[in-house]
């Protein structure tokens, strides 16, 4: 696959597959995010998530979803060809993210197809999928973007 | 329904609905959201945003799902039976977000279930919408939660 910096709709083949690389949760990123914008005691407070439902401190899924994002900006999607996203499917967080945990996100590319209305772009559904150290599976979801051809 | 503090499964009935409020978005939060999260030009820089797809500079679609989501734990969740979510559904991104806009945001409890393998707690799934000032639906989404029974 050409470098994603000048990636456009054609390069996003069915069944191509991109190691987007990894990113690790630090305590402080942790608990920073969740202040912000998910301040359940689990998210936010060591001393009270050691005794909650999850006997310690674990990420917010929404700050676990968004740090795999910048590893699709960084490794998936190009600046030159990407539209944005209409949505997302069947997001799944399947194991808690913990202070130190490291994740490895990995894209596949599950369709790709012309839009009809709009010539100049085609929709493109990924699966994302990431795995802690530990080779447990923590989070998939399938996105749609919408992504520019190749100009001729 | 009972203050948001000391909700338990047995007050998220079918069909219960909530305004949680709203929440504006302003363009410095936007973009430092964006620039640690989601770097796309349309994101993070207004100049380029402005002869980018959208016109201008837009939200990232995950600073408006986290956004929504302090609204959840302030107005929705209660710290005192909130175990956290195994995954969300369908979130659709209908309209960009801008700078300066507020979004509005509802809940209503789609279904609730006591859990078969755990007594102690029911499975909650609640549709989440968000409309703009301008009555413009922005997001929704389906999310399910754990959520612990009343003690007795």
């Amino acid at each position: 696959m050409v470098d994603h910096q000048v990636r456009y709709f054609e390069d996003y083949a069915e069944g191509v597959a991109v190691d987007c690389g990894e990113v690790m949760f630090d305590e402080a990123s942790m608990i920073a995010f969740a202040k912000e914008y998910d301040p359940q005691p689990f998210h936010t407070d060591p001393v009270t998530a050691a005794e909650g439902p999850y006997g310690g401190l674990i990420a917010s899924g929404w700050h676990t979803a968004a740090s795999l994002m910048r590893l699709l900006v960084e490794n998936y999607l190009s600046a030159e060809s990407s539209l944005g996203s209409p949505g997302i499917e069947n997001l799944h967080w399947y194991a808690p993210v913990r202070p130190g945990d490291t994740l490895s996100v990995r894209v596949t590319v599950l369709s790709a197809r012309s839009s009809r209305s709009k010539p100049d772009r085609g929709i493109v559904t990924s699966l994302i999928e990431a795995v802690n150290q530990n080779d447990t599976k923590v989070l998939d979801l399938t996105a749609t973007n919408f992504v520019l051809t190749r100009p001729s």
